[in-house]
């Protein structure tokens, strides 16, 4: 077992170099993050998920969270650690300061997010639902519910839930069967059962406020007949005090393959009378609420991917520097596994996709600050649309990757990785829930192919193809063989992303099948290049600063052999995967369903 | 929860097509394995399989095996199932019949081998071990050896163990510590500890024959002082019968990512007067006599990588069909996942690359046959050749590719597939071990390149290479759009991997280093050809049977289509590949060990 140090150098980098920190803390309403504020909030975070959140991860891991008589308990130690996190403020990081939130850029809480998850994804999950709460009632919620709710879950004195899934309606929501029938008094009484709700139950805090989704008698059929209730978990009193408590249970907790901590709930509503919820805002509109809140927990999610392959290469990296084992080219003696190339292959595969998923998810939350603060609306539309794009890729791709790069990290430990006292198994468990939850990686394909592509002509997509292009080409006119490998992998994977593009612009309207057949393909070229555009900016900007002679030249040094590492190892898929696309449905959708039987 | 059907359909087919198990039977030696013998054979494994041994698969990895008091308890069911396995003669099917065997080829074996696995891995585990004691003290065991253990380990009365690794040796035996001292009746006192002794200790048998690595007092360091040892459970008196119990005992269980059901040992040799061990061959040969045995032990691990992901497609088929969830292009309601491009992708993905694992599994098994059957030496010499390429490319990719195949297989369930109780998911645990056990994958990949490349400058490799451009040539002359499709693609992926044969060989002998840093990017691309391969050769089949009016039209179709799907699909990852492999090891060593560090 080894701990975790969040990785504040690579973070600082990426404010400077990719999100361009300085210049975001000048647009109104991010004025808080001065470069000295987010480092000095950097340094603070990472001491609280390195010293206080990572310890409990291994241990949350193995006793899990439990249901005795509905009551839920979490592991041992994560109350503690979750009002830490709360005395710290650090629940309101990201939020608007009218209802005490600290007014920091996503950017910033996104950093801070990837440390948390990092340190312990089962434990992180909790906070990650209150952001969905909080944003959903701050776009959609009156003004008395904000009164009644948004500081408490601001602060993270409450927690947040969302109640989607029901076991006949997963992806497919229009499938929806929970009821909300209108009483007198203007509240709603909500039935019916939700299943795999993330902390639907748990001791952390003294009231839970769901989000659910039901249908009022005389809703239309479908995704448009569906409303978005408050239901808390205790009523609450006119004077902020907790009442009556709900009518509303966990029935059971499930066994899953990871995030045991976490508490993931059958959960039942009304069994005697109804539960008692508050509609927001207007009936038949819970699922366009919902997608308000759709960007900001995709994009957290893509955060967990990385941050789960950060924890992983830590531990891998760890484990080869200290385990000797067979001999390397031109050593004597039994080798630390570091220096064998295969292993080398494997922790430079983690350390430079981790550092791609980093800069990009960075980049995105940065674009959402900028598509809510540039100060001119045209910037505004440009960085929403960039962020539209970037969503799906951030989520499918960062998660894929996480997933892959936790199993990587098991290989380098080799059988010790297969036993669970190691923890790298753990990793890799936690990390396969990423590509499920928040919609699966092939909903997030369809979604890029599909509402993405088509929303403006692929004019958004085209765009961001363009601009990577012309990364590789100033990448192409600095000096040095590394610049050289780099713009040319980054100009050829770029120019399979933009045919790939063209294709499916060319299907859509009128070969749908042939447009999501290709979807998956896509996604992973499209997220592929963007590593390598992120990985190129930073190689660039490592040039720059050593001819600088800035101080930090090894760090820098690493980072232009890392954008190499990735130029020749892992661009080179792009070109494949841009075929893939192009092949189209044929053989894809040519069996009947007896035939996949052997 | 669903059941397994053996996929007998298709061993026939490859039994057929590809392993030609006609002219196979001719051979001497291998005249019990009539195509009417072998098409029964797999009807009744399928049904031992898919009857008894799979339902026991889920309990078995809930309850796992337990340890009290250093005895041993499989699950429940397990001992049961083990004792028809043997009453019914399956253990003995591929050894020879001088101790009992049934004399049958090794691809008649290898296609039951991948029953037992996909039915239950962690069961089929107990047999695979076995096969390894009876191949060493076949080929290295003296007569009074050979007449002591063969007949009981080859009916499965007893079964085998492989005792190699300890704590500070796993991929490194040079760092070999037990120790054998030589006694004066002859025997040896081994002492030491012994770590992942895979069924060190059960109760499925009354004996357990330890075949135990270990150095004596003057043996020289490193690998050429490990001598091999007979050490039983109990030892056997002259009648036969069981005499005293060993010293030595299982000291703990390991608590493990999957395969719960199979004991993982901790094994205590030793612990008062040493244990007592009979020396195979001569003393420090050991290394040696136990690579007589990996050859099989590879394709056996092989084989468990895509039995589990037959099971794992298996499972996710019956899902796609049973569940409902969201719309499909051109249809009403809710239509079955498998409606859904995306979900159809994924279930290509499983089944195109199952049935070229598959295939290339049975090829190399029959081609272990030839090398020992075929009645000229040189067509014997060219079949081992051939055998040695296969093996670490069967090992390396047919594990990578099924653990990757059995989370594709939880994808396809959505959030269930997170749900233990679904079972999806402990196929993805199950089949994680296959790419770390009998050598890791990265050894796998320095073992092609290193040894297999080398050993004969690269001949047989070209040759393998050579024969596969020559398939593309044959299916290019073939009629029909999908036979175009296949044999370009083919052409251009055989093509990748032999310009990365050539530079590979160009590189050996001056930078092992650039060599070692491709191993893994071209075990891949070796993989991804010679499954491109095996369903060309496929497809050829296919089409001439459908040319010729065959009645099994629907599944010649589908063979067809998948072979184009692979083509499409996952043949145009190879040109990437290829580049990877050549790209050296320039961007791979460059790092200190400190610049990883974040």
């Amino acid at each position: 077992m080894y701990g975790y140090t969040a990785p504040i150098r690579d973070m600082r980098f990426v404010m400077r170099e990719i999100v361009d920190i300085e210049g975001l803390s000048q647009l109104p309403g991010c004025d808080a993050a001065t470069p000295d504020t987010v480092d000095a909030i950097l340094e603070e975070a990472g001491k609280l998920a390195g010293g206080v959140i990572a310890p409990l991860n291994r241990t949350g891991d193995q006793t899990g969270s439990t249901i005795e008589n509905g009551v839920v308990r979490t592991p041992e130690g994560w109350r503690d650690a979750y009002r830490q996190f709360v005395d710290g403020g650090w629940n309101s990081v990201p939020f608007e300061p009218e209802f005490g939130g600290q007014g920091l850029p996503m950017a910033v809480a996104s950093a801070c997010a990837e440390m948390w998850n990092s340190a312990n994804m089962a434990w992180g999950l909790c906070p990650l639902l209150t952001i969905g709460a909080v944003e959903a009632l701050t776009a959609h919620g009156s003004d008395a519910q904000k009164q009644t709710y948004l500081e408490k879950l601001i602060s993270g004195d409450w927690t947040g839930t969302m109640c989607l899934t029901e076991p006949q309606a997963g992806s497919d929501l229009a499938l929806l069967r929970s009821k909300a029938v209108r009483r007198d008094d203007g509240s709603y009484a909500i039935t019916g059962t939700k299943i795999f709700i993330t902390y639907g139950e748990h001791d952390l805090t003294d009231n839970i406020i769901h989000l659910v989704l039901a249908r009022t008698p005389d809703a239309p059929a479908g995704v448009k007949g569906i409303s978005l209730f408050i239901v808390p978990k205790f009523l609450v009193n006119a004077d902020g005090s907790l009442g009556q408590r709900n009518d509303l249970r966990c029935a059971s907790l499930e066994h899953k393959l990871g995030i045991h901590g976490s508490p993931t709930a059958v959960m039942q509503f009304g069994d005697n009378d109804g539960a008692t919820g508050f509609l927001i805002g207007e009936e038949n509109r819970g699922l366009q609420y919902m997608f308000t809140m759709m960007n900001n927990a995709r994009l957290n999610v893509g955060i967990q991917g990385y941050a789960i392959a950060e924890r992983a290469y830590q531990q891998a990296l760890a484990y080869a520097q200290d385990r000797r084992q067979g001999r390397a080219p031109g050593e004597e003696g039994a080798a630390p596994l570091i220096h064998h190339p295969d292993v080398r292959r494997n922790l430079m595969l983690m350390k430079s996709q981790t550092e791609a998923m980093r800069a990009l998810g960075l980049y995105t939350a940065a674009m959402i600050d900028r598509s809510r603060h540039a100060p001119e609306a045209e910037d505004r539309r440009i960085a929403q649309r960039r962020v539209e794009v970037l969503i799906p890729i951030v989520k499918g791709w960062s998660t894929d990757l996480g997933f892959e790069l936790a199993s990587t990290g098991v290989q380098i430990h080799g059988g010790m990785g297969y036993i669970e006292e190691t923890g790298a198994a753990q990793h890799m468990r936690d990390a396969r829930i990423c590509l499920i939850y928040e919609g699966t990686n092939g909903i997030q394909a369809m979604d890029l192919v599909g509402r993405k592509l088509s929303m403006d002509q692929g004019t958004s997509i085209k765009a961001l193809v363009a601009e990577i292009k012309a990364v590789a080409e100033t990448m192409g006119a600095a000096r040095g063989d590394d610049a050289q490998v780099i713009a040319a992998a980054l100009a050829e994977a770029a120019a399979a992303a933009d045919d790939a593009t063209d294709w499916l612009i060319a299907q859509s309207g009128n070969d749908a099948q042939a447009v999501l057949s290709g979807a998956t393909a896509y996604l992973r070229l499209m997220g592929t290049v963007c590593g390598g555009w992120m990985l190129a900016l930073s190689a660039g900007a490592a040039l720059r600063g050593l001819e600088e002679g800035a101080d930090d030249a090894s760090f820098l040094e690493a980072k232009l052999v890392t954008a190499r590492f990735y130029a020749e190892q892992v661009l080179p898929q792009a070109a494949g995967l841009g075929r893939s696309v192009k092949a189209g449905s044929a053989s894809m959708m040519a069996l009947s369903p007896e035939q996949f039987a052997a």
